[in-house]
Protein backbone atom coordinates (compact mmCIF):
# COMPACT_ATOMS: atom_id res chain seq x y z
CA UNK A 1 0.00 0.00 0.00
CA UNK A 2 1.56 3.37 -0.94
CA UNK A 3 2.04 6.57 1.23
CA UNK A 4 -0.69 8.31 0.53
CA UNK A 5 -3.36 5.80 0.32
CA UNK A 6 -2.53 4.86 4.10
CA UNK A 7 -2.01 8.24 5.38
CA UNK A 8 -5.76 8.91 3.71
CA UNK A 9 -7.34 5.52 4.97
CA UNK A 10 -5.88 6.69 8.79
CA UNK A 11 -7.31 10.25 8.56
CA UNK A 12 -10.76 8.62 7.40
CA UNK A 13 -10.60 6.65 10.46
CA UNK A 14 -9.85 9.23 12.64
CA UNK A 15 -12.31 11.53 11.63
CA UNK A 16 -14.69 8.82 12.18
CA UNK A 17 -13.80 8.41 15.15
CA UNK A 18 -13.88 12.20 15.78
CA UNK A 19 -17.48 12.57 14.40
CA UNK A 20 -19.07 9.63 15.95
CA UNK A 21 -17.69 10.98 19.29
CA UNK A 22 -18.71 14.50 18.40
CA UNK A 23 -22.42 13.27 17.77
CA UNK A 24 -22.32 11.39 21.19
CA UNK A 25 -21.05 14.32 22.85
CA UNK A 26 -23.75 16.59 20.93
CA UNK A 27 -26.73 14.40 21.88
CA UNK A 28 -25.18 14.79 25.66
CA UNK A 29 -25.47 18.35 25.48
CA UNK A 30 -28.18 20.40 27.01
CA UNK A 31 -28.38 22.73 23.91
CA UNK A 32 -29.00 19.81 21.81
CA UNK A 33 -31.72 21.79 19.69
CA UNK A 34 -28.76 24.52 18.87
CA UNK A 35 -27.00 21.45 18.18
CA UNK A 36 -29.77 19.56 15.78
CA UNK A 37 -27.74 20.46 12.48
CA UNK A 38 -24.62 19.93 13.83
CA UNK A 39 -25.67 15.73 14.44
CA UNK A 40 -27.59 15.52 11.24
CA UNK A 41 -24.19 15.99 9.66
CA UNK A 42 -21.73 14.31 11.76
CA UNK A 43 -23.62 10.80 11.44
CA UNK A 44 -22.94 11.49 7.45
CA UNK A 45 -19.71 12.57 7.79
CA UNK A 46 -18.94 9.55 10.39
CA UNK A 47 -20.70 7.22 7.51
CA UNK A 48 -18.86 8.15 4.67
CA UNK A 49 -15.46 8.25 6.45
CA UNK A 50 -16.15 4.75 7.22
CA UNK A 51 -17.12 3.96 3.34
CA UNK A 52 -14.03 5.70 2.14
CA UNK A 53 -12.06 4.04 4.46
CA UNK A 54 -13.11 0.44 3.59
CA UNK A 55 -12.96 2.25 -0.50
CA UNK A 56 -9.78 2.26 0.02
CA UNK A 57 -8.79 -0.85 1.76
CA UNK A 58 -10.38 -3.20 -0.63
CA UNK A 59 -9.00 -1.20 -3.88
CA UNK A 60 -12.61 -0.19 -4.92
CA UNK A 61 -12.68 0.38 -8.64
CA UNK A 62 -14.32 4.06 -7.19
CA UNK A 63 -11.89 5.38 -4.87
CA UNK A 64 -11.88 8.62 -6.75
CA UNK A 65 -15.19 9.35 -6.63
CA UNK A 66 -15.60 8.42 -2.72
CA UNK A 67 -13.17 10.40 -1.79
CA UNK A 68 -14.62 13.51 -3.56
CA UNK A 69 -17.82 13.12 -1.77
CA UNK A 70 -16.03 12.37 1.34
CA UNK A 71 -13.88 15.81 0.83
CA UNK A 72 -16.92 17.84 0.43
CA UNK A 73 -18.72 16.42 2.99
CA UNK A 74 -15.73 16.88 5.16
CA UNK A 75 -15.13 20.19 4.26
CA UNK A 76 -18.87 21.00 5.16
CA UNK A 77 -19.24 19.61 8.56
CA UNK A 78 -16.10 20.96 9.21
CA UNK A 79 -17.77 24.56 8.91
CA UNK A 80 -20.39 22.88 11.08
CA UNK A 81 -18.57 21.91 14.18
CA UNK A 82 -16.42 25.23 13.92
CA UNK A 83 -19.71 27.53 14.40
CA UNK A 84 -20.12 25.49 17.75
CA UNK A 85 -16.03 25.74 18.93
CA UNK A 86 -17.44 26.73 22.48
CA UNK A 87 -17.93 22.98 22.38
CA UNK A 88 -14.68 21.77 22.60
CA UNK A 89 -15.51 18.10 21.30
CA UNK A 90 -17.24 20.07 17.88
CA UNK A 91 -13.62 22.14 17.91
CA UNK A 92 -11.80 19.23 17.40
CA UNK A 93 -14.14 17.72 15.53
CA UNK A 94 -13.79 20.49 12.76
CA UNK A 95 -10.05 20.10 13.02
CA UNK A 96 -10.13 16.22 12.02
CA UNK A 97 -12.81 16.95 9.12
CA UNK A 98 -10.32 19.66 7.85
CA UNK A 99 -7.60 17.75 7.78
CA UNK A 100 -9.70 14.55 6.02
CA UNK A 101 -10.82 16.83 3.37
CA UNK A 102 -7.57 17.90 2.82
CA UNK A 103 -6.13 14.29 2.21
CA UNK A 104 -9.42 13.36 0.22
CA UNK A 105 -9.14 15.98 -2.18
CA UNK A 106 -6.01 14.92 -3.03
CA UNK A 107 -6.79 11.30 -3.20
CA UNK A 108 -9.81 12.35 -5.80
CA UNK A 109 -7.26 14.14 -8.11
CA UNK B 1 -36.21 -15.76 -3.56
CA UNK B 2 -38.35 -17.34 -1.38
CA UNK B 3 -41.44 -15.88 0.46
CA UNK B 4 -40.63 -15.42 3.79
CA UNK B 5 -36.53 -13.68 2.60
CA UNK B 6 -38.74 -11.34 0.33
CA UNK B 7 -41.13 -10.66 3.12
CA UNK B 8 -38.20 -9.52 5.55
CA UNK B 9 -36.26 -7.66 3.42
CA UNK B 10 -39.38 -5.51 2.63
CA UNK B 11 -39.78 -5.05 6.37
CA UNK B 12 -36.49 -4.21 6.79
CA UNK B 13 -36.34 -1.59 4.24
CA UNK B 14 -39.88 0.01 5.35
CA UNK B 15 -38.04 0.16 9.08
CA UNK B 16 -35.20 1.60 7.52
CA UNK B 17 -37.23 4.37 5.91
CA UNK B 18 -39.38 4.72 8.83
CA UNK B 19 -36.61 5.25 11.32
CA UNK B 20 -34.68 7.69 8.81
CA UNK B 21 -37.93 9.72 8.29
CA UNK B 22 -38.50 9.44 12.17
CA UNK B 23 -34.59 10.58 12.82
CA UNK B 24 -35.28 13.87 10.33
CA UNK B 25 -38.57 14.36 12.41
CA UNK B 26 -36.94 13.92 15.83
CA UNK B 27 -34.37 16.55 14.88
CA UNK B 28 -36.68 18.87 13.23
CA UNK B 29 -38.80 19.19 16.77
CA UNK B 30 -38.99 21.77 18.87
CA UNK B 31 -38.17 19.19 22.11
CA UNK B 32 -35.12 17.67 20.91
CA UNK B 33 -33.46 17.29 24.07
CA UNK B 34 -36.05 14.93 24.65
CA UNK B 35 -35.82 13.21 21.80
CA UNK B 36 -31.92 12.03 22.28
CA UNK B 37 -32.33 8.78 23.59
CA UNK B 38 -35.00 8.08 20.31
CA UNK B 39 -32.49 10.13 17.95
CA UNK B 40 -29.75 7.97 18.81
CA UNK B 41 -31.35 4.94 18.57
CA UNK B 42 -33.22 5.58 15.60
CA UNK B 43 -29.90 5.99 13.88
CA UNK B 44 -28.60 2.55 14.71
CA UNK B 45 -31.80 0.86 14.03
CA UNK B 46 -32.29 2.11 10.36
CA UNK B 47 -28.69 0.76 9.68
CA UNK B 48 -28.94 -2.39 10.83
CA UNK B 49 -32.05 -2.63 8.54
CA UNK B 50 -29.93 -1.81 6.09
CA UNK B 51 -27.64 -3.86 7.23
CA UNK B 52 -30.00 -6.86 7.30
CA UNK B 53 -31.28 -6.20 4.41
CA UNK B 54 -28.04 -5.88 2.26
CA UNK B 55 -27.20 -9.23 3.67
CA UNK B 56 -30.52 -11.01 2.38
CA UNK B 57 -30.28 -9.83 -0.87
CA UNK B 58 -26.67 -10.51 -1.05
CA UNK B 59 -27.66 -14.38 0.11
CA UNK B 60 -24.77 -13.50 2.77
CA UNK B 61 -23.85 -16.90 4.85
CA UNK B 62 -24.54 -14.73 8.06
CA UNK B 63 -28.20 -13.84 7.82
CA UNK B 64 -29.39 -15.72 11.03
CA UNK B 65 -26.62 -13.92 13.23
CA UNK B 66 -27.45 -10.48 11.37
CA UNK B 67 -31.21 -10.56 11.70
CA UNK B 68 -30.84 -11.50 15.18
CA UNK B 69 -29.02 -8.34 15.95
CA UNK B 70 -31.90 -6.71 13.81
CA UNK B 71 -34.70 -8.04 15.72
CA UNK B 72 -33.54 -7.23 19.14
CA UNK B 73 -32.69 -3.83 17.88
CA UNK B 74 -35.57 -3.03 16.06
CA UNK B 75 -37.88 -4.26 19.20
CA UNK B 76 -35.91 -2.06 21.62
CA UNK B 77 -36.22 0.72 19.30
CA UNK B 78 -40.05 0.27 19.39
CA UNK B 79 -40.02 0.64 23.04
CA UNK B 80 -38.20 3.99 22.96
CA UNK B 81 -40.29 5.54 20.03
CA UNK B 82 -43.19 3.95 21.82
CA UNK B 83 -42.53 6.62 24.42
CA UNK B 84 -43.03 9.44 22.53
CA UNK B 85 -46.16 8.27 20.86
CA UNK B 86 -47.51 11.74 21.41
CA UNK B 87 -45.07 12.45 18.00
CA UNK B 88 -47.14 10.39 15.43
CA UNK B 89 -43.71 9.94 13.49
CA UNK B 90 -42.76 8.46 16.70
CA UNK B 91 -45.88 6.15 17.09
CA UNK B 92 -45.76 5.02 13.47
CA UNK B 93 -42.12 4.28 13.37
CA UNK B 94 -42.53 1.93 16.50
CA UNK B 95 -45.25 -0.15 14.13
CA UNK B 96 -42.50 -0.26 11.69
CA UNK B 97 -40.09 -1.19 14.63
CA UNK B 98 -42.12 -4.09 16.12
CA UNK B 99 -43.41 -5.63 12.45
CA UNK B 100 -39.62 -5.63 11.37
CA UNK B 101 -38.70 -7.51 15.33
CA UNK B 102 -41.30 -10.12 14.14
CA UNK B 103 -40.29 -10.71 10.76
CA UNK B 104 -36.67 -10.60 11.70
CA UNK B 105 -36.86 -12.89 14.75
CA UNK B 106 -38.37 -15.50 12.19
CA UNK B 107 -35.05 -15.31 9.76
CA UNK B 108 -32.63 -15.80 12.51
CA UNK B 109 -34.08 -19.18 13.86
CA UNK C 1 -42.04 14.07 0.48
CA UNK C 2 -41.82 15.47 -3.00
CA UNK C 3 -42.11 13.54 -5.79
CA UNK C 4 -38.12 13.03 -7.11
CA UNK C 5 -37.56 12.61 -3.93
CA UNK C 6 -39.54 9.31 -3.87
CA UNK C 7 -38.35 8.21 -7.29
CA UNK C 8 -34.80 8.62 -6.40
CA UNK C 9 -35.15 6.54 -3.10
CA UNK C 10 -36.80 4.06 -5.24
CA UNK C 11 -33.97 4.24 -7.75
CA UNK C 12 -31.20 3.59 -5.17
CA UNK C 13 -33.04 1.10 -3.09
CA UNK C 14 -33.94 -1.06 -6.61
CA UNK C 15 -30.09 -0.83 -7.82
CA UNK C 16 -28.93 -1.63 -4.65
CA UNK C 17 -31.08 -4.93 -4.78
CA UNK C 18 -29.96 -5.37 -8.32
CA UNK C 19 -26.61 -5.21 -7.51
CA UNK C 20 -26.49 -7.00 -4.07
CA UNK C 21 -28.69 -10.08 -6.07
CA UNK C 22 -26.02 -9.78 -8.98
CA UNK C 23 -23.19 -10.01 -6.80
CA UNK C 24 -24.74 -13.04 -4.94
CA UNK C 25 -25.28 -14.64 -8.97
CA UNK C 26 -21.78 -13.62 -9.81
CA UNK C 27 -20.21 -15.33 -6.94
CA UNK C 28 -21.90 -18.74 -7.79
CA UNK C 29 -21.32 -18.41 -11.09
CA UNK C 30 -18.07 -20.47 -13.00
CA UNK C 31 -16.28 -18.18 -14.59
CA UNK C 32 -16.14 -16.55 -11.41
CA UNK C 33 -12.54 -15.20 -12.31
CA UNK C 34 -13.83 -13.33 -15.20
CA UNK C 35 -16.32 -11.48 -12.91
CA UNK C 36 -14.02 -10.68 -10.26
CA UNK C 37 -13.95 -6.35 -11.00
CA UNK C 38 -17.84 -7.21 -11.70
CA UNK C 39 -18.00 -8.52 -7.89
CA UNK C 40 -15.79 -5.27 -7.05
CA UNK C 41 -18.00 -2.74 -8.19
CA UNK C 42 -21.07 -4.21 -7.28
CA UNK C 43 -20.29 -4.41 -3.89
CA UNK C 44 -19.43 -0.45 -4.48
CA UNK C 45 -22.47 -0.04 -6.29
CA UNK C 46 -24.96 -1.48 -3.81
CA UNK C 47 -23.13 -0.02 -0.84
CA UNK C 48 -23.26 3.95 -1.99
CA UNK C 49 -27.01 3.17 -2.90
CA UNK C 50 -27.95 2.36 0.46
CA UNK C 51 -26.03 5.63 1.43
CA UNK C 52 -27.69 7.75 -0.70
CA UNK C 53 -31.29 6.13 0.17
CA UNK C 54 -29.96 6.48 3.82
CA UNK C 55 -29.36 10.14 3.17
CA UNK C 56 -32.54 11.23 1.46
CA UNK C 57 -35.08 9.57 3.90
CA UNK C 58 -33.45 11.41 7.01
CA UNK C 59 -33.23 14.65 4.45
CA UNK C 60 -29.20 15.02 4.98
CA UNK C 61 -27.48 18.05 4.62
CA UNK C 62 -25.17 16.15 1.86
CA UNK C 63 -27.72 14.82 -0.41
CA UNK C 64 -26.30 16.44 -3.59
CA UNK C 65 -22.67 15.43 -2.70
CA UNK C 66 -23.83 11.44 -2.43
CA UNK C 67 -25.98 11.28 -5.32
CA UNK C 68 -23.47 12.46 -7.56
CA UNK C 69 -21.22 10.35 -6.48
CA UNK C 70 -24.02 7.64 -6.55
CA UNK C 71 -25.04 8.46 -10.15
CA UNK C 72 -21.13 8.62 -10.96
CA UNK C 73 -20.54 4.92 -9.62
CA UNK C 74 -24.11 3.75 -11.13
CA UNK C 75 -23.34 4.44 -14.19
CA UNK C 76 -19.84 3.10 -13.91
CA UNK C 77 -20.86 0.22 -12.55
CA UNK C 78 -23.67 -0.37 -15.44
CA UNK C 79 -21.02 -0.40 -17.78
CA UNK C 80 -18.93 -3.19 -15.97
CA UNK C 81 -21.97 -5.21 -15.82
CA UNK C 82 -23.08 -4.47 -19.57
CA UNK C 83 -19.41 -6.15 -20.39
CA UNK C 84 -21.13 -9.40 -18.93
CA UNK C 85 -24.31 -8.84 -20.40
CA UNK C 86 -24.35 -12.78 -21.49
CA UNK C 87 -24.99 -13.24 -17.92
CA UNK C 88 -29.39 -12.53 -17.70
CA UNK C 89 -28.30 -11.56 -14.48
CA UNK C 90 -25.78 -8.34 -15.23
CA UNK C 91 -27.81 -7.56 -18.17
CA UNK C 92 -30.42 -7.11 -16.10
CA UNK C 93 -28.33 -4.97 -12.67
CA UNK C 94 -27.28 -3.02 -16.32
CA UNK C 95 -30.33 -1.36 -16.80
CA UNK C 96 -31.28 -0.73 -13.06
CA UNK C 97 -27.66 0.69 -12.69
CA UNK C 98 -28.23 3.03 -15.46
CA UNK C 99 -32.09 4.29 -14.35
CA UNK C 100 -30.31 5.11 -10.85
CA UNK C 101 -27.58 6.84 -12.47
CA UNK C 102 -29.84 8.83 -14.61
CA UNK C 103 -32.26 9.86 -11.48
CA UNK C 104 -29.64 10.57 -9.45
CA UNK C 105 -27.73 12.92 -11.62
CA UNK C 106 -30.91 15.06 -11.31
CA UNK C 107 -30.76 15.25 -7.43
CA UNK C 108 -27.29 15.87 -7.27
CA UNK C 109 -28.07 19.33 -9.51
CA UNK D 1 -13.54 5.96 27.33
CA UNK D 2 -12.74 3.01 29.56
CA UNK D 3 -9.78 0.49 27.98
CA UNK D 4 -11.81 -2.42 26.99
CA UNK D 5 -14.12 -0.04 24.38
CA UNK D 6 -10.70 1.27 23.20
CA UNK D 7 -9.66 -1.83 22.77
CA UNK D 8 -12.55 -3.16 21.22
CA UNK D 9 -12.73 -0.66 18.63
CA UNK D 10 -9.57 -1.05 17.62
CA UNK D 11 -9.44 -4.57 17.30
CA UNK D 12 -12.35 -3.97 14.86
CA UNK D 13 -11.14 -1.39 12.95
CA UNK D 14 -8.03 -4.01 12.54
CA UNK D 15 -10.30 -6.81 11.28
CA UNK D 16 -12.29 -4.47 9.47
CA UNK D 17 -8.54 -3.63 7.46
CA UNK D 18 -7.77 -6.93 7.23
CA UNK D 19 -10.58 -8.45 5.83
CA UNK D 20 -10.94 -5.39 3.01
CA UNK D 21 -7.58 -6.11 2.12
CA UNK D 22 -8.21 -10.19 2.28
CA UNK D 23 -11.46 -9.29 -0.20
CA UNK D 24 -9.30 -7.90 -2.82
CA UNK D 25 -6.44 -10.15 -2.38
CA UNK D 26 -8.84 -13.14 -2.75
CA UNK D 27 -10.30 -11.24 -6.17
CA UNK D 28 -7.20 -10.72 -7.78
CA UNK D 29 -5.70 -14.41 -7.02
CA UNK D 30 -6.37 -17.54 -9.38
CA UNK D 31 -8.26 -19.37 -8.22
CA UNK D 32 -11.05 -16.88 -7.04
CA UNK D 33 -13.47 -19.63 -7.74
CA UNK D 34 -12.18 -21.72 -4.84
CA UNK D 35 -12.33 -18.35 -3.01
CA UNK D 36 -15.81 -17.23 -3.68
CA UNK D 37 -17.01 -18.75 -0.32
CA UNK D 38 -14.51 -16.57 1.42
CA UNK D 39 -14.97 -13.47 -0.33
CA UNK D 40 -18.68 -13.64 0.66
CA UNK D 41 -17.69 -14.15 4.40
CA UNK D 42 -14.73 -11.17 4.06
CA UNK D 43 -17.55 -8.60 2.82
CA UNK D 44 -19.98 -9.51 5.37
CA UNK D 45 -16.99 -9.39 8.21
CA UNK D 46 -15.28 -6.06 7.18
CA UNK D 47 -18.78 -4.41 7.55
CA UNK D 48 -20.36 -6.01 10.67
CA UNK D 49 -16.94 -4.62 11.83
CA UNK D 50 -17.03 -1.28 10.65
CA UNK D 51 -20.39 -0.85 12.31
CA UNK D 52 -19.41 -1.65 15.41
CA UNK D 53 -16.29 0.44 15.58
CA UNK D 54 -19.17 3.15 14.89
CA UNK D 55 -21.39 1.69 17.19
CA UNK D 56 -18.84 1.88 19.95
CA UNK D 57 -17.64 5.47 18.93
CA UNK D 58 -20.96 6.83 19.36
CA UNK D 59 -21.65 5.33 22.40
CA UNK D 60 -24.85 3.62 20.86
CA UNK D 61 -27.81 1.76 23.02
CA UNK D 62 -27.18 -1.39 20.80
CA UNK D 63 -23.64 -2.10 21.50
CA UNK D 64 -23.83 -5.37 23.03
CA UNK D 65 -26.55 -6.62 20.67
CA UNK D 66 -23.83 -5.41 17.43
CA UNK D 67 -20.92 -6.83 19.32
CA UNK D 68 -22.82 -9.93 19.51
CA UNK D 69 -23.30 -10.21 15.89
CA UNK D 70 -19.93 -9.04 15.25
CA UNK D 71 -18.27 -11.82 17.27
CA UNK D 72 -19.68 -14.33 15.42
CA UNK D 73 -18.96 -13.28 12.49
CA UNK D 74 -15.61 -12.94 12.95
CA UNK D 75 -15.43 -16.51 14.64
CA UNK D 76 -16.87 -17.73 11.50
CA UNK D 77 -15.21 -15.75 9.05
CA UNK D 78 -12.00 -16.85 10.91
CA UNK D 79 -12.73 -20.43 10.19
CA UNK D 80 -13.65 -20.12 6.86
CA UNK D 81 -10.14 -17.75 5.97
CA UNK D 82 -8.21 -21.11 7.68
CA UNK D 83 -9.70 -23.12 5.27
CA UNK D 84 -7.48 -20.80 2.91
CA UNK D 85 -4.35 -20.38 4.99
CA UNK D 86 -1.88 -21.42 2.15
CA UNK D 87 -2.66 -17.96 1.02
CA UNK D 88 -0.61 -15.44 3.12
CA UNK D 89 -3.02 -13.12 3.44
CA UNK D 90 -6.21 -15.66 4.50
CA UNK D 91 -3.89 -16.69 7.28
CA UNK D 92 -3.32 -13.01 8.72
CA UNK D 93 -7.14 -12.12 8.19
CA UNK D 94 -8.08 -15.63 10.02
CA UNK D 95 -6.32 -14.49 12.94
CA UNK D 96 -7.43 -10.85 12.67
CA UNK D 97 -10.91 -12.22 12.95
CA UNK D 98 -9.96 -14.81 15.81
CA UNK D 99 -8.67 -11.41 17.67
CA UNK D 100 -11.93 -9.30 17.41
CA UNK D 101 -14.38 -12.20 17.68
CA UNK D 102 -12.62 -12.61 21.08
CA UNK D 103 -12.78 -9.27 22.32
CA UNK D 104 -16.24 -8.94 20.94
CA UNK D 105 -17.48 -11.71 22.58
CA UNK D 106 -16.22 -9.99 26.17
CA UNK D 107 -17.79 -6.53 24.90
CA UNK D 108 -21.16 -8.37 24.17
CA UNK D 109 -21.90 -10.09 28.03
Amino acid sequence: MNMSLEECIKACLECMEACNGCYDACLKEEDVKMLAECIRSLRECADICAFSAKSMQSDSPYVKQICQACAEICQACGDVCKKHEHHEHCKQCAESCYKCAEVCRKMAV
